[in-house]
């Protein structure tokens, strides 16, 4: 009886434990959709007005301004590109490679984040997923996705506030001419569209193309209603970022070309299926190295690429397929996999050619790259997290930033240095590649080497005490300055 | 309201869903718990004594009886070691690197499973884990591990089978003596401990070292209560190997050396600690490293190293710490991270010094490759899935093997020839490095070409058809013949 006993003991345990599980769900249900609609901060949206037309009066200043192109893969591994030290060699793509070979790479770029959203609003605003108040992937307003993985896990806001200025708030206040192509994922509704943020045109996609409904948009209009033909993606993209080119004649232009691929799921047109060696996502990423080549032929054809700052990266690291190179860890986590990307940089008349770079930087360094760039001031009302690259990029040199802080887009799971990496033992959990079934387990309190170890196997923590104590009180600092002010309003 | 009702409408789904999971849970206890105790299959076990009195009656014919070291360690991946390629700079392991470079490193051997208990049964057992009727993770009898790790997850028996025949069944009944230092984790009763199957003496701990309670026996008796002193084991469990060496004069013996290190939790001697370049889990490695010294060091003085047959591998890859080397995926997934492992062999008087081979071998071959050495036949009532890979540690070449199949333990996920690697479809799941709070996706078919894409980033299914039907045929008929005839009877 004592087996009978103690199952009858564990089933009660079990089912106190549902029973409880059931009430919390359910009243984190009710809190989650009881919580009011994102209201944006009237204050400060006056204060980006504010600021933006002070830029605009500013602009007439401005000595010099590059056309920019910023290209922003989706799901591309550090390991995927063929440039440099050419670790993917199943893969042609003899575009970037000359990018590469006439720019400069960087060989320590990471994304903001390790997923879509949260690293597309640190790209655009210069700051943290946190503090740009869209720390989590957002789903279509209204979707069964929205509510269980965005209502239901306390995902927060649902589309970029309209308080927050983006890079193309910026430029077009600056003077440029400013167009989107592609993927935005920053919210599928005004005020938080990409015509709302700073862009004069749109074509694309307002989500991930796993997501539906999957419509392409010509600014606030259906363009090519859902489900749109996948295959024919980049081909389209590429077409509508040529137009936008060709129509900026004689005025300096943004444009932010942001590819659905190589997101899953994949896919390519007949004719160029099979072409590659790594397969299909060979495939996707050999046509995407095709539409970067018309852009450079484009842009010279049109006389304008010696006076273009050509930037190429990727949101985060790989997904299911894709390379994260000889890295520890993927998309979604804050293992270098997961940040580090790709990242070239192509200016013939500023950059100095041939040059790769091993200061560490981020996503967020764009925006405050942008305004030192075109000699303008930040804005005085807001912390910007990144810092100026221009340096870096132009003639080379050490990284600006003390230290690094990797955010999952809401949790701050590590800082680093230039030569250390700390990751951080409070109460957060990461997944391991552990088990069939996955395995959320407690973050230990761990350093790593990353200048010997860059797969992050060891923790030296016993070995460099000192430089723990360092780390683990700039993480600490950080994370407390975050609690007393997410947002970072000053 | 419709915001409410669908509120309503989502708790409601969620309660039923709720509901059914505690049902089928309860059923599920009911039936686990219910589930008669194992009971070994007497008609096998019998086969299995007229094997092994066989066995000794050829035994005063086998010509040359070498002795055996086979060292596995726990948890340590392929970049862990400094022999060869030498991965890792940050950790030094002379004594390894010694015996590398004076015997033969296999660049492409796999565990048997990547965890622990499955992985031990093949290396026994030269039959894959769902043969040898331990797929599963094993835990303290009446523990609450076991219980919900073991049990509620339908983990099957709960230690190795009487019926099955061991490596140490084997070698003792050709006349050598048996021993056993370190980890056993097959099983912690009878008639499953190590005296039980084969091994004359037995001193170590009958689990991992997070398990409890964990104590050290001598034989069945314990040596060391719970809880032992874990910075003491490595030098404790060396001590008693070292014994067993000495007191085996002008007999062949064979030792089966399992560290519990580096599985987690790490420590060291104070002495030993901050010595490594990789902190804690380096001056474990560095240990282990010094132990194996110690070993050679006496093989030597007994005049016993040109007659031994020295193996060193480990039983998965690494954990949350440790180093994968250049390749995807950790312990616990059949990634290449999870199951190829460093292997070494020594034997000055018949393997050639200083090779690498690339064939392709797993943990399963060890038995037949004895069996060869001693030209003893195999048993004729069981398959074995191994084969012998004699002469690919002697003197090198292609690997016996058309296939290797891949199972976590339990479930079959790949199948891979000296090029490619199939990953099947069929309603596994396994787990990606994806979120922080890790994510179990449904396996897609893949096929990765391994000569260029060592970290499986790329499905060349569309690219190479024939392969991708060749292997997915060969995977069907693994899955289709396990099922059939799971303990492999003939």
């Amino acid at each position: 009886m004592p087996l009978l006993r103690s199952i009858l003991r564990s089933i009660t345990a079990l089912l106190r434990t549902l029973f409880l599980l059931v009430i919390v769900v359910a009243i984190l249900v009710a809190v989650r959709a009881c919580a009011p609609e994102q209201v944006d901060d009237s204050e400060r949206v006056a204060a980006k007005r504010d600021y933006l037309a002070r830029i605009q009066t500013l602009a007439p200043g401005i000595v010099h301004r590059p056309n920019i192109v910023f290209v922003l893969y989706d799901d591309l591994g550090y390991g995927d590109l063929g440039y440099g030290a050419r670790d993917s060699r199943m893969i042609a793509t003899p575009s970037i490679d000359a990018l590469a070979s006439d720019g400069v790479v960087l060989s320590d770029f990471h994304s903001p984040a390790p997923v879509c959203t949260p690293a597309r609003a640190g790209y655009l605003t210069g700051r943290l997923a946190p503090r740009a108040g869209l720390p989590n992937v957002v789903f279509p307003t209204g979707s069964r996705k929205e509510f269980f993985f965005h209502t239901l896990s306390g995902g927060g806001n649902k589309r970029l506030p309209a308080e927050e200025i983006t890079l193309a708030d910026l430029l077009r206040a600056a003077g440029y001419a400013t167009g989107m192509v592609g993927k935005w994922h920053l919210g599928d509704r005004s005020p938080s569209l990409p015509n709302d943020m700073g862009f004069d045109s749109y074509y694309g996609a307002l989500y991930s193309n796993d997501m539906e409904p999957f419509a392409f948009y010509r600014n606030r209009e259906i363009a090519v209603p859902a489900p749109v033909d996948q295959t024919l993606m980049t081909q389209r993209y590429t077409e509508a970022a040529v137009t936008f080119i060709r129509e900026q004649a004689g005025q300096p232009f943004f444009l932010y070309f942001a590819h659905n691929f190589p997101h899953d799921p994949l896919s390519v047109r007949a004719e160029r299926s099979g072409r590659s060696a790594a397969g299909l996502f060979g495939d996707v990423i050999e046509e995407i190295d095709e539409s970067i080549g018309t852009l450079v032929e484009t842009l010279r054809e049109t006389g304008q690429l010696e006076n273009t700052l050509f930037i190429i990266t990727s949101d985060n690291g790989p997904w299911y397929l894709g390379d994260a190179g000889n890295q520890r860890g993927r998309k979604g986590n804050t293992f270098e996999g997961g940040t580090r990307v790709p990242f070239i940089a192509h200016w013939p008349q500023r950059i100095a050619a041939g040059r790769t770079e091993h200061a560490m930087a981020m996503g967020t360094d764009l925006l405050p790259t942008v305004l030192e760039l075109l000699e303008l001031p930040p804005p005085d009302d807001r912390i910007l997290d990144g810092k100026s690259i221009l340096s870096v990029l132009t003639v080379g040199g050490a990284t600006p930033h003390d230290y690094l802080y990797y955010y999952d887009g809401q949790t701050l799971f590590a800082a680093r240095d230039q030569r250390f990496k700390y990751r951080g033992a409070a109460g957060v959990f990461y997944s391991t590649d552990q088990m069939p079934f996955g395995a959320a387990v407690p973050q230990k309190e761990w350093l790593f080497d990353l200048a010997g170890d860059a797969r992050e196997s060891y923790d030296t923590s016993t070995r460099y005490p000192q430089d723990l104590q360092r780390l683990r009180a700039a993480f600490e600092a950080k994370r407390a300055s975050m609690a007393d002010n997410p947002r970072g309003w000053k």
